[in-house]
C-alpha cells in the first residue's frame, strides 16, 4: 500500500515547509493556554498559575511499530495517545503536542496525510494542541517524535515516589490485552507471507487487537477521582507491564507491595486468547506492556469512596520495603516481581 | 572509531531503563522554572507569571550530520544549540530541554556517552536543565530529537509577524561561515576517503569549521537588547538562511525589505574561502545555513541605541509590501530575494 505511488503525490514536489503547512493547516486551537501554535520559531504557551508538564517519546519503524499491521492513521492516533498517558500519569491534563516526524521517498503525500489524519482525531479526541513540530527525510524507515504537554495545580500532581506503607494499589480498566493483541496481528502476518490470498477473519479479536491499534489515555480518571474526593498518592502508566510499572512505583516510593493474582482486572476475550495461544493469563498480564491503563495508591481510608466503581480495581497495598515485591497466587504463595516489560534495546540481540 | 568495539560497552547490557539511568546521573538542575526533571512520567515546569515557549527538533544522521566528520560530543552540543536557538528567535530565554536518541547497535556506549558529554557542555554552558528524553533502538542510523522550553514576559516576545514597514533590519554576528566550513569538511572527506593517509592542515579554516560543527545560541542578545532599551518587533534565527528567513518574516509581517549586499556581515576568513572555492560570497552568506545568529527588525527612531554595537549591523529596512523584497547590489541593481536554504526534504532528490 505505502510503495504504490499511482496517481499518488511525492513528498519532495511540497518541499519541508510545504509539507508542514498542509498537514497543519485544519488543526485548530482549543485550549486557552496555548497563545501561539504552529508558524514561529516556538509556541507560546500560558499556564498562569498552574504548573506544566512535559514528556516525550520516540517511536521507530521496525521497533515500536510494524507498518504491515498497523494502519498510518491507527500509528498517528497512538503516538498522541501514548505521551497524553505520560501527562494523565501525573494526574494531569493534557494539553498540547508537538509532533516530528521524519519521512523516506517511499511514502507518499497520501500515506502522511493518513497519518495525520490520526494524530488530528487524537487531538479533537482529547482536546490538546498540536502546536509545532519537524520534518525531516530519513534514509530508511518512519521516526515520530511526540511531547506533551500538559496542566495541573500543584497540589494534585501525583509522582513516583510519593506511595507510603498500607496504601491501596489501584489499576485502572483492565490489563494485557494490548500485548495479546500484538500476538494475534503478529500470527496473522506470519500467516499471510505463506498465504497472501488469505484473509483472517478477526472479529473474535476485535477487544484485544483494538487496545494494541487504537489504545486510549486515561484522560477520564483524574476528573474520576476528583468527584469521588479521592487523591492518588503516586501514579504511573502502565506502559511497559503492570510488574515493571509496579517495581518503580515501589523502588522510588521505598516501600514494598503485596498484589493479588485473583484480583487482577482481566477481559475474559483477553483471557481465551491466552488459553488458545497455550500462554498463562497470570504472566501476560503482569508482563505485557502498551495498556496504557494508570497505577496508582491512594490511602486506606478512601476504600468505601472508590469501592464498587467499574473504572478501578484494588488489585493489592503496599507494605514496608522490607516485605518485599510480590504477587500472592491464587494458591496464597508469594512470587517476587521482575520487571520484564518491554525493553527495546534489549528486544534487539 | 564507532565500530571499534574492542574493549567497549555493548548497548544491549544496560538496557533502556540503565541507559538513561546512567547517562543523565551528573545532570544538575540549575533553573527555579525546573521543580522535577527526570525520573517520572513527566517533568513538572512552573513559569509563574512568566509565558512559556516551546520549540522541537528532529536530527537524522545522513541527512543533517555526517558522522565521518560530525564528532558525537559536537554533535551533542550543536543539538541543543540549534534547539536553544528557536527560543532566543522569539525574544526569550530557553531553561529547558528533552533529548531523545535512537541508536543501533553499531554505537558503544562509550560513543554515547560522547554524545551526552557534548548535551552536558551545552546546558551547562547555557544554563539550561535536561528534564526528560527517551531512549530506543534504530535499525540504521542516529535519531535525535530534542524539545527546547524557554520563559518571557509575555511583552518581550518577539514574533515573526511584528514587523512593520520603515524598520530597520538588524543581524547579530556574521554569516555565510558555517556554510563554508561544511564545504571545507565535505571536500576534506573526499580527499581522505582516496587517501587516508592524508592528514589534512585546517588551521587555516578553523573559524569556519567551528561555525560549523559548534555553533553557538545567541542567548545574549535579549539582554543586551534590554541593556539598550530596544525591543526587536520581529524576530526569526537564520538557520535556513538569510534571504529564506527574512522571506518568512516579511511574508508573515505583510512587509517588503531592502537589505544591501555592502552592509552584509562577512568574516575575513569566509571570504577568502569562497575566493579558494570560487563561489560569489553573497549568493553564499544569504543563502547559506546554519549560523543561528538572529535576524530582528527594530524601529526607525531606535537607531542611535544600537549604532556601532560590534554585535549587531544593520543590514536593511522594512518597505511597504508591494515594493518586493530586495537585495540592493554594490552596483545599485536590485534582485528580489528567493527563499533557496535548506531543503532537507527535496536533498533526498
Amino acid at each position: 500500500m505505502l510503495e504504490n505511488k499511482n496517481q499518488k503525490t511525492s513528498l519532495e514536489k511540497l518541499g519541508e515547509f510545504g509539507l508542514i503547512n498542509h498537514l497543519t493547516q485544519h488543526f485548530e486551537v482549543k485550549n486557552p493556554s496555548t497563545l501561539t501554535g504552529i508558524g514561529d520559531d516556538a509556541a507560546v504557551l500560558d499556564f498562569k498559575n498552574k504548573k506544566s508538564l512535559v514528556s516525550t517519546d520516540l517511536l521507530i519503524e521496525g521497533v515500536h511499530f510494524d507498518l504491515s499491521y498497523m494502519p498510518l492513521k491507527h500509528l498517528g492516533y497512538k503516538a498522541v495517545v501514548v505521551n497524553l498517558s505520560d501527562i494523565c500519569a501525573m494526574n494531569a491534563t493534557p494539553t498540547q503536542v508537538t509532533v516530528s516526524i521524519a519521512v523516506s521517498n517511499r511514502f507518499t503525500l497520501e500515506a502522511i496525510e493518513e497519518l495525520y489524519a490520526g494524530i488530528k482525531l487524537a487531538c479533537e479526541r482529547y482536546q490538546v494542541d498540536l502546536i509545532g513540530g519537524d520534518t525531516a527525510s530519513s534514509q530508511t524507515g518512519l521516526v515520530i517524535s511526540v511531547t506533551a504537554i500538559g496542566e495541573a495545580n500543584k497540589s494534585d500532581i501525583a509522582y513516583r515516589s510519593g506511595a507510603k506503607d498500607k496504601q491501596l494499589i489501584i489499576l485502572t480498566g483492565d490489563i494485557g490485552s494490548a500485548y495479546m493483541g500484538l500476538q494475534v496481528l503478529e500470527r496473522e502476518k506470519q500467516v499471510f507471507l505463506v498465504n497472501p490470498n488469505n484473509q483472517p477473519d478477526l472479529d473474535m479479536y476485535s477487544y484485544i487487537i483494538e487496545r494494541q491499534l487504537k489504545p486510549e489515555a486515561r484522560t477520564d480518571i483524574k476528573k474520576l477521582l476528583q468527584d469521588l474526593d479521592v487523591k492518588p498518592q503516586s501514579m504511573i502508566d502502565v506502559s511497559d507491564g503492570l510488574s515493571s510499572e509496579l517495581i518503580h512505583i515501589c523502588t522510588q516510593s521505598g516501600v514494598g507491595c503485596q498484589i493479588y493474582e485473583d484480583k487482577l482486572p482481566l477481559d475474559p476475550e483477553f483471557i481465551n486468547v491466552c488459553e488458545e495461544f497455550n500462554l498463562d493469563s497470570t504472566t501476560i498480564s503482569i508482563n505485557g506492556g502498551e495498556d496504557y491503563e494508570l497505577l496508582f495508591t491512594i490511602k486506606m481510608e478512601d476504600f468505601d469512596k472508590i469501592k464498587g466503581n467499574p473504572n478501578l480495581t484494588v488489585i493489592g497495598h503496599t507494605t514496608e520495603q522490607t516485605a518485599g515485591m510480590n504477587l500472592v497466587t491464587r494458591e496464597n504463595t508469594q512470587i517476587p516481581l521482575k520487571a520484564r516489560g518491554w525493553n527495546h534495546l534489549g528486544n534487539e540481540e
